[in-house]
């Protein structure tokens, strides 16, 4: 078959690669409909320390099913399917609670071993998925691929953020950073209860389209004041990091008011000088969160099945499989907020 | 002063009754801009049996603060408020939980002996209202007083439904009632996170409401098939009763799946044959819920100054106070949905 | 093997019967090392209609793998579990809900067709448990048989109960009989959170054993008078129907307080006259559970095995396997609280 | 009236400073039973730049109402009541929410201008309590004043901490130091669904203490090895930390599971090094809490009336108001654990 694989020095190339097959009875094997390209692919690509030449990349995928396993159940071929980005078991204490991200059997779909042990990546014509019955959702009708792709990783993630701030109605939430995290956690968080959503973004396309979708989006100079504004001088009650990073969580206090949270779901490494004196004075809040389809994957095919979250608005193209390389190198100056392949 | 007052033999009048004045510390007047008809006014003025000729009627009303007794803190004169549609004292212990209404210091407005002692109501040009630090809130800059109008009752009633009902972000939502409570729970229940809303009634001027606010909106006749449907063959994950009585609860109970929310926000006498066998079985729940300003005031106000819900579009019609008498007529002829007094 | 099997007329007998044996790749055959005796057994024996003459009983249990299927992930041969008292597929949308009770493939274990289609019982030397992943759970040193056989299905109610009334902590908990389920509903109360829990009982003897486990016990005629003693006169704030029926419920509904909370585990056939004007005019729930395994066992073994909860103080007398029929028939006649067959 | 007074370099001495009055309609006058010395006391006497010399000191009280201002409703002459440690308004948007710590018109009793503007202490024959209907809460028959005493601050923070950790029932919760916060939060802990408290705590006696009282109590050497003991390795559920500083984070993240919580009570300033890459890699919460009466006082005199919990078992030693200097050396001095003030 033919797959995005990684070439050396943060390049990527259309190669053949052997088909995949069943290892695993709980395998299932699809074929791929749409697959999405990530910020954490274009990441992987440029630093390249996780992934060997010839790694299969990309995590975000809906196809159909076209072998299962013995022990699959839920499942069977012919069936539109949505996977999540990573795989778990199913069965341990972390899956038994819903916090599949802990649970032993993680593979990260192609990201060689940057999140664990390899998997080979789905944008491919085929993709192997282990633990089937947990890793797969099926799509309804009504639901289209192209807003299904979004649910494994870029959804996933937004929802998981404003689910884990356990936001009340009304609440003004402030998300940071407009890449397509941060536009489909705007959405989710409209869709959850949110007043207002602000979102804060230095690009001004991309603040066009959050404000289109119904966010008051402005520059980050603009964030504080407009936070207070909008609060009566408290500040943000919840503020989401999509940023990362040490200034995505300075951003993100700034913003917060008093008894507030923040939580984040930008990508980070090493310490932070977490201010502790205002945030044990404040009585803060920071959570960490992980997009999950295996636990939120029903609420999620229910919001947008319901035409209450659209995260399709975020997709800016779609290339075929050979304008894969093209469509990375637009992702990644910023020309493009996201790309779907199509097969 | 003038006010709505009843006439007995089901109807009402305007007449000239003395200016309420401050008869407590906590005490406030309010000069009434706005107040609507509710349909527990145009049942209270039919039954009669629990009012005096010449009561004040109304319980749902925005004005400014024209005095304020020595012992109110949070208002003061010149302020635009809403008020709550019953009193509670804000320090007992019910109050202290939020369950005002359990409050042994609760009066309605402008309803007689009907939910405890009498209180004089608030479709005149001044009211009194006790406990003015709870029972009151303030009106913001972004917010009309023709949709803070609908706080203190008919968007109360809907949102604590709602919550009552706590759902999950994408559950189906089945409100049973196009009147002024149902239609604002329909909205109350599409900004806290339901997927479809389902809302049944057999008024087409009133589906029509409903389905251009954004619920999937049928006949009595078509709720089964359609809310199966939407929720392959499960069934709705609640139901709210806006209608009340024994119908009410019935027709909830047909449409809710297996381990889903009955929420009643009806009104209820004597019994009701519970088929508990089913409930049993199927692990139901059934909860009854009052809305409740001071309870939820702040979100209630968030959620309408964002614009996340915009109750203002129950009102068909604004009528001065000469007008109410012919307004109460219409709306008990259900010619009209609900109807504001402005003064 | 030797197993305890429904002989026609009210009465058991312990019967030569074939082997169970794998069926499926997902099934494991325990060797039972306890298994109790429940009320559902006696209920089930005593009314006869939903068991064929042979069918072996017994839905508690706790035992040794001796084998599992192909597809068995979580379990291996020699591990000690505890079973759940009915199986579910684990896959499914309600299973991923955690609401296995719903799941098309429950199968409740020894009560032949009484809650859908039969599944041979665990009072036995073996038996086949399908779904073995989701079914079973392995019981870690330092919980005993003696007290993990109550996981199945007498706590797992208990505490299903008591979570599903969500109570605050400090409140007082009613819990309405003294049988198996009420006193150990009245222990995971006082394990989760409650202040006194009132456990309402006419029988002297299991007051006795309710007061020595740290709850106020009483006659029903004086439950009333001690719940609002208990609570400055509002009632209980939580009350839970052990009993089942319209005494149940009528109970409850007398004791609880406004804007309180009734849950019912006890058993319900047909409809009660729910007083809805109360209901109504008091903002009551009325939720009904069904103790779950599945979804609560990580809870419950960690309770257990912290000492949080003992269940065992329930067991009156442990017999061996020939000893099984006349253990049943002083359950029957209230003689024992509850009977454990160890093998 | 006589008090205890800060004498300036680190000591305290008794004085006959001036009664207290009523200064606002809603003050009242409490004649103090009982007075405890805190941790806060020792910090503040230590540092004593937040103190001018003749300030009265101490913020843990009961006592008893002798005068109340017009406008208080809740309180009358006579009662026996318990106060918050410090003073919010009641009626403002923070105080709505039950977030008086964010109230401006917090101040904080005894401490100087340690919290905000002062406010005459606790440790004194006589105090002013401002807001009183909002900061005091009734004592009721059944609860003894040296119980009630701790009401205000030392369990409203142990219990606020559990509450803010949001466990499940069966939870390992992990308390780091055993003083009189640590002590506390682990019986709230236990009260409130803990499986096993794990306290952390250098000194035996404390140690022994909290074993007496039902934790596992360990040296913070054996730590990580007891917390993975008991929970198969993971680490512990929840890690609340009563010691406050880097330190008390560092031994609180070395603890903590993956998808774990971390709630500190302790007091922090300046900056903290977050492991921020292993929080997002482990989706770590952590939140910052202060006990709050005035929002918990009902749970906690529930918890405390039922025996579910006794605060009174910190308490080592009772002095008269003269010995007050003496009880706060030892305290300083970690010879004594508590003390209270009996008048």
């Amino acid at each position: 078959m033919r797959a995005v694989t990684f070439a050396g020095d943060g390049t990527v190339r259309v190669l053949e690669v052997p088909d995949p097959r069943l290892e695993q009875p709980t395998d299932a094997i699809v074929l791929v409909r749409r697959a999405a390209v990530c910020g954490t692919d274009l990441h992987t690509v440029a630093h390249g320390d996780s992934l060997e030449t010839g790694t299969v990349l990309g995590h975000e995928f809906v196809g159909e099913i076209v072998e299962t396993g013995a022990a699959v159940r839920g499942h069977r071929p012919g069936e539109l399917v949505v996977g999540a980005d990573f795989t778990a078991c199913g069965t341990c204490w972390w899956c038994r609670r819903g916090d599949h991200w802990e649970c032993p059997d993680r593979r990260f779909f192609g990201t060689g071993t940057a999140f664990g042990p390899p998997l080979p990546g789905a944008q491919a014509e085929l993709v192997r998925v282990p633990f089937a019955d947990t890793v797969l959702r099926s799509v309804p009708d009504g639901v289209s691929a192209d807003a299904a792709v979004f649910l494994g990783d870029t959804l996933a993630t937004g929802y998981a953020a404003v689910r884990r701030a356990d936001p009340m109605p009304g609440d003004t939430i402030a998300v940071l950073g407009g890449g397509p995290v941060g536009q489909l956690t705007a959405l989710a968080a409209q869709a959850c209860g949110a007043g207002t959503v602000l979102l804060v973004e230095p690009v001004a396309a991309r603040r066009a389209l959050a404000a289109r979708e119904g966010s008051v989006a402005v520059d980050p100079a603009d964030a504080l004041r407009t936070a207070q504004l909008l609060t009566d001088g408290r500040g943000a009650d919840v503020v989401i990091d999509a940023v990362g990073g040490p200034r995505g969580l300075e951003s993100a206090f700034e913003l917060v008011r008093r008894r507030g949270t923040v939580v984040s779901v930008g990508v980070h490494t090493g310490d932070w000088a977490l201010p502790a004196g205002r945030a044990f004075a404040d009585e803060l809040s920071l959570r960490f969160a992980i997009g999950d389809l295996m636990r939120d994957g029903d609420q999620l095919l229910a919001l947008v099945r319901s035409g209450a979250v659209d995260p399709a608005v975020v997709a800016e193209e779609t290339v075929p499989l050979d304008g894969a390389p093209d469509a990375y190198r637009r992702m990644a100056q910023r020309r493009t907020l996201k790309s779907l392949i199509a097969f």
